[in-house]
C-alpha cells in the first residue's frame, strides 16, 4: 500500500488545477469585463490594505497550529508536517468549495477576501486534527480535509445566509464546528488502548517549549484573526480591541486555574499552551459588538477558566467513559469556548449590544454548527474507517517513525566505561518501547 | 501557600475589569458624543495604518522577550511561560496607569496608542525580568508588575511633560529605567550562592536555539519599536532607518568583540544573543533625528562594543563585588546600551540634529530616569522580600520543576546492558542535582 | 590567527561606515533639495506602504534562511549565527553597491527601496552560504560575501537595465545565480573526506523541528518575496496570488514524491524542509504574468517534483561523480526551480503572458545569470582557498565547536549504577567523534 498515500496526494492536486482551470480567474479580468475604461484599482488596493491581516491569519494556521501540535514528544515531525499538508491541500479546497457556493456555481475571481476563506476553512480542519492527532495516516487526513471544507462551507452557507446569524470571529462556524467535528471522528476512530493512557502520549521538555511558539504565535495574531472578515472601519476597530483584552484576561484567569486544580499548586505546560487561547474563541461571535472591554475581559476570564476545568475533569472523563479521545484537548480549547461564544453573543444581543442579528437566529447557527459537526463528523470517521482505510495501528499511534524516515539517537556504553556514546540508528530501538 | 498565587492572579484580573468598567471606553464613544454628526473615520483608520508596526512590537514583547530568555536549560517554561502572564498582567496595568495618568484622570478611549503604550509599558518589565530571573516567584513578579509599571509612568511622565525631554525610542525610560530597576531588585535579592556561580544557570545547546527566536524577532522588528510612537512622515522614516542601521553595524562589532575577548577567539552565544541587540537601545534617543545614516552606524558600533565588554568584564564585578547578579545581564543589553543611547542624544543635539529638546533636559531626562529606577527597584525589592515574600529557596532557583509539572528524563541501564532506556519521572533524580 | 576574524569584522564595518558617509543620505534630503516648497510626502508615505511586505522579506533573511540551516545536529549555532553576521555585512554592501550602481555614482538616497535590495543581495549569498554549509570560515563567509554581492549586482544590471528582461520574483538572478555561485565555491572547496558523508553531517530530531520554523517563514512569507519589487497595483497583485498557489501545489507533490522515492513509502524531513519551497522559485520570474492561478499551480507542482528528484538523484552524483558537495541541497531548492523559472517565463511569453520582455531576452537572462554565478563562484573559490584561507580542517566540518563556545553534555555512570547523571563539560568528549 505504500503507493497509496502518492496516488491520492497526487490525483488531489491534478482535481485541483482542473476545478482552478475551469472556475477560478484573477480578480481584475472581472472588472475589466464590466467596465472597460475604469481603472480596477479599488478591489486591488483593497488588496494590500487587508494583506497584513491575512498574513496574520496565515501565520496562525502554519506555525499556529503547526507548532501548537508539536508537543507530543515523538510527534513533532507529523504534527508539524501533516499540518503543512493538510493546510496545503484545504487552501486549494477552501477557496474553490466557498467560492463556488457563494458565487452560486459562477466563476469565482481571486481577491484577498477568497484566499482569507481558504484560511478560515482550512483552519477548521487543522482543529478537528489536533482531536485525532497521532492516530491517523496522512491518507486519511487529505480524505478529512475535502470532507469536512465541504461540511463547513454547507454549514457556514446555512449560518450567514439563512440565519443571518452574527459570527465574526467564527466561534461557532469555526471552533465548535472543528472541535465537535473532530471529536466524532475522534470517537470513531477510538482504540481501547487509549483508555489507560498510551506509552507514547507523553511530552518532553523541548517539545513542549516548541508548542510556546505555536500558543504565542496564534495568541498574538488572534485579534486579525477575529477581524480580518469585518467590516472595516468602527466593527474591525472593535473586534481587535475586544478580541486583545479578552486575551489578557484569560492569561490570568488560565494561570490561576492551573495552579489551582494541581496537587501542589504547580502550573502545567497543556493549560498553559492551550487555555490562554480560549478567550480569542470565547469572543469571536460578539467581537464586533459594543460589549465594551470590560465586557471582553469577563468573557475571556470565563473562558480560560472553563478551558482549565475541560482540561482537569472533562478530557479524562471523554476518554474513560464516552471512548472519545481528544489529543489536544480541542473541546476545551475550541469546544467549549466556542459554545460559551455562541451563548455570550446571545446574553449580548439581549442586552442591546448589536442589532445584526437576533437571539433565536444566534441560537439557530449554534446548534446547527454543532449538529452538522457531529454528523458530518460520524459520516467522516465511518468513511476513514471503513473506505479510506490505513488507520495506523495501535501501537504506533503518536509515533512519527511509522511516516518519516527517523533516525533515533541511543546511547550506548563505551567499552572504557568512562564515557557514553551516542549513535543514531534507523531502528526504534526495543529499550525505547518499553514503558 | 498554594492558594496564594491563584487568588493573586484572581483579585488582580477582578480589579482590571472594575478599573476598565469605570475608566475605558472605545475611541468611537467619545467622538460620537463631540461630533455627533461627523464620521468617526479619522481615529479608527489611523488604527490600522499603525496596526502593523503595532504587532510588530507585540511580536516583541511576547515571542522576543519570551524566547530571549529560555536560554537557561531548565527555566524555559518559567521564562516564556511567566514572560506571558507578566505581559498579560502588564498590559490591562499599562494602558490604565498611562491613560488615565496622560488623561489626567479622565476616561480613557483605547485606541491604537494606548495598545502601543500598554506594550511599552510590559516591555520595561520584562527588562527587569531578566535581572532577577530564575530567582523570583510568579507572585512577586505579579506584584512587581504592578509597581514597576507605575513608578514607569511617573518617570515617563516626568520625562515627557515636564522635562518636554526627546527619547522616541525610549533607550532611557524603558531601557536603562528597565535595566536599574531590575539591577535594583537583584540586589535586594541577592543570595550568596549566586556568587560562584549557581550549577543550574547553565544553558544547553537546544536553550541556546530557542534563545535565538527572541533575539532574531527583537533584532528584526526593533526599527518598528523605535519609530511605532514617532510623528508620521519624515520623523517616523527616520527612525526606522537609524534603527535598521544602528542595528547592522552593531552586529559586525558585537561578533569582532566576543571573538576578541574570549581566549580562543571563539564566539559566545551569550554575546550574540543580546550584543547584537544593543544597536537597537543606543540609537533610540535619537532615532528620529538628523543623525545620518553613517551616525547610526557609529552609535550601532559603539553599542555592540560596549554590551561585550559589559558581559566579559563588568557582570562578573557586579555579582562578585556589588552582589547583584544580573541573570541575562540586562546592564549590558538594556543600561549600558541606554545610557550611551541618552548621551548620544546630547552630542546630537550639540551638533545641531534636532531642535526639539535641549542638552539640559535629556541630561536630566537620563538622571531622573536612572534615578526613578534605582530608588523605585529598591524599594519594590523590599516589598517583594519583606511582604510580598515566597522567594524560591536558593537551591531551586533557576528550575522550572519549583513552579512547573516537569517530567524529567532518566536514562535507566537496561538488564540487557545493550541499551539504556528512557523513562519520565516526576521527582527531580538526585543525579541530576550533582554538579 | 586569532586576531583575523575581529580584524576583518571591524575594518569592513569601518569600510562600510566610510562609504555610507561619502554616498548615503536620507531620503528627504535630494526631495527638499530639489523641491524645496513641497511637502515630502510621497516618497515617505510609500514608504511604509510597503514597510509591510518589506517586513516580511526581512524575516525570510534572519528566521527563514537562519533556522533553514539549523538542521545539522551539531552546527545550529554557526547556522543561525553566521546567517546573521553575513546579512548584516550584506544589507550594508548590499545597498551601497546596488545604490551605487543604479545611480551611477551619485548619492544614494536611502528608501525602502534601498532597504529591500538590500535583503535581496543579501539572500544570494545566504542560498551560496547554504552549499558550504559547515566547510568554511567566518572569515572566509565575510569575503564571499563581499564578492559575492559585487557580481550578483554586476549580473541584476546586466538583466535588468541591457537585456531589459522580466524576473521579478527573482528566480534567475537570485536563485539560479545563488545556488550556482555556491556549488562553484563548494566545487573549489572541496575535500575527499566529503564523498563518503561525513560523520558529523547528520540531522537530529529537533534540529529538524528548528528548520521547520525556518521552513514555514519561507513558505509564508514568499508571496510577498515574489511581489515586493513588482509595480503597486495589479502586478503586485498577480505576484503574490501566483506565489501563493504556485506554493500551494508544490507542496502536495514534494509530500507525494517524497514519499514515492523512499524505499517504505516514508517522507524525508529534507524534503519536506526544502523541496515545498521551491514552487515559490519556480514560479518567481513569471509571477506578474497573466499565468493564471492553474498556471501557477502547475508550475509549482513541476518545481515540487523536479526539486525531490534532485535531492534524491541529483545530489549523491554531485558529490560522488562531480566533487561538488552540496551541504543543504541548495541545487535543487533554488538551482533547479530557478531554472525551471526562467524557462517558465520563456513558455509564459510564447503563450502571451506578458508583453514586457522577449522569449530571447529572458534566455539570455538565464544564461547571463548561470554564466556570471559559475565563473565569479570559481574566481571566489580560488580567493578564499589561496588568498582568505583559514578554512576548517576536514574532521571539524559541520561542527559549532570550532568557532563557538560550546558545552557538551556528557552522561557519566553514577557510581551506585542507578543512574546516569549529565554532566557539562568544555571540550568534546571523545565518544562523540566515534562514528
Amino acid at each position: 500500500m505504500k503507493l497509496k498515500f502518492p496516488m491520492v496526494a497526487i490525483v488531489l492536486e491534478v482535481a485541483m488545477i482542473i476545478l482552478f482551470g475551469y472556475f477560478v480567474e484573477y480578480e481584475t479580468e472581472q472588472i475589466n469585463l464590466q467596465q472597460p475604461n475604469t481603472t480596477n484599482s479599488t478591489k486591488v488596493d483593497r488588496f494590500l490594505e487587508l494583506h497584513s491581516l491575512f498574513q496574520d491569519v496565515h501565520v496562525m494556521i502554519f506555525v499556529g497550529f503547526g507548532f501548537l501540535m508539536t508537543f507530543l514528544k515523538n510527534y513533532g515531525f507529523s504534527s508539524v508536517g501533516i499540518n503543512l499538508l493538510v493546510a496545503a491541500l484545504g487552501l486549494q479546497w477552501g477557496t474553490f468549495m466557498w467560492g463556488i457556493v457563494h458565487n452560486h456555481g459562477q466563476k469565482i475571481h481571486i481577491g484577498i477576501k477568497n484566499m482569507i476563506n481558504g484560511d478560515l476553512s482550512t483552519a477548521t480542519v487543522l482543529i478537528s486534527f489536533g482531536a485525532v492527532l497521532g492516530k491517523i495516516s496522512p491518507t486519511q487526513m487529505l480524505a478529512m480535509t475535502i470532507l469536512e471544507i465541504a461540511a463547513f462551507v454547507g454549514n457556514e452557507y446555512l449560518v450567514g445566509e439563512i440565519f443571518e446569524a452574527s459570527d465574526i470571529g467564527a466561534s461557532m462556524t469555526i471552533h465548535a464546528f472543528g472541535a465537535y467535528f473532530g471529536l466524532a471522528v475522534a470517537g470513531i476512530l477510538y482504540q481501547p488502548s487509549l483508555r489507560k493512557g498510551h506509552e507514547m502520549e507523553k511530552s518532553a521538555y523541548h517539545s513542549d517549549l516548541f508548542a510556546m511558539i505555536g500558543t504565542l504565535f496564534l495568541w498574538m495574531f488572534w485579534p486579525s484573526f477575529n477581524s480580518v472578515i469585518a467590516e472595516t472601519g468602527e466593527k474591525q476597530y472593535m473586534a481587535i480591541v475586544n478580541t486583545y483584552f479578552s486575551l489578557v484576561a484569560c492569561v490570568l484567569t488560565a494561570y490561576a486555574f492551573s495552579s489551582l486544580v494541581e496537587k501542589r499548586g504547580r502550573l502545567d505546560m497543556v493549560h498553559i499552551q492551550n487555555a490562554t487561547l480560549a478567550g480569542g474563541v470565547a469572543v469571536g461571535t460578539c467581537a464586533d459588538m459594543k460589549i465594551h472591554p470590560y465586557g471582553s475581559m469577563i468573557i475571556g476570564s470565563i473562558a480560560g477558566i472553563v478551558s482549565v476545568l475541560g482540561f482537569k475533569f472533562l478530557t479524562p472523563f471523554f476518554t474513560t467513559k464516552l471512548r472519545i479521545h481528544d489529543t489536544c484537548g480541542v473541546h476545551n480549547l475550541h469546544g467549549l469556548p466556542g459554545v460559551v461564544g455562541g451563548l455570550a453573543s446571545i446574553v449580548a444581543i439581549a442586552l442591546g449590544a448589536s442589532k445584526t442579528s437576533t437571539m433565536a437566529m444566534q441560537a439557530a447557527a449554534l446548534g446547527s454548527s454543532i449538529g452538522t459537526a457531529v454528523v458530518g463528523g460520524l459520516i467522516t470517521g465511518l468513511i476513514l474507517k471503513f473506505i479510506v482505510r490505513g488507520q495506523p495501528s495501535e501501537r504506533n499511534f503518536f509515533d512519527d517513525s511509522v511516516y518519516w524516515e527517523v533516525l533515533y539517537s541511543v546511547l550506548i556504553k563505551d567499552v572504557s566505561d568512562d564515557y557514553i556514546s551516542e549513535c543514531f540508528v534507523q531502528q526504534k530501538p526495543k529499550c525505547l518501547s518499553a514503558s
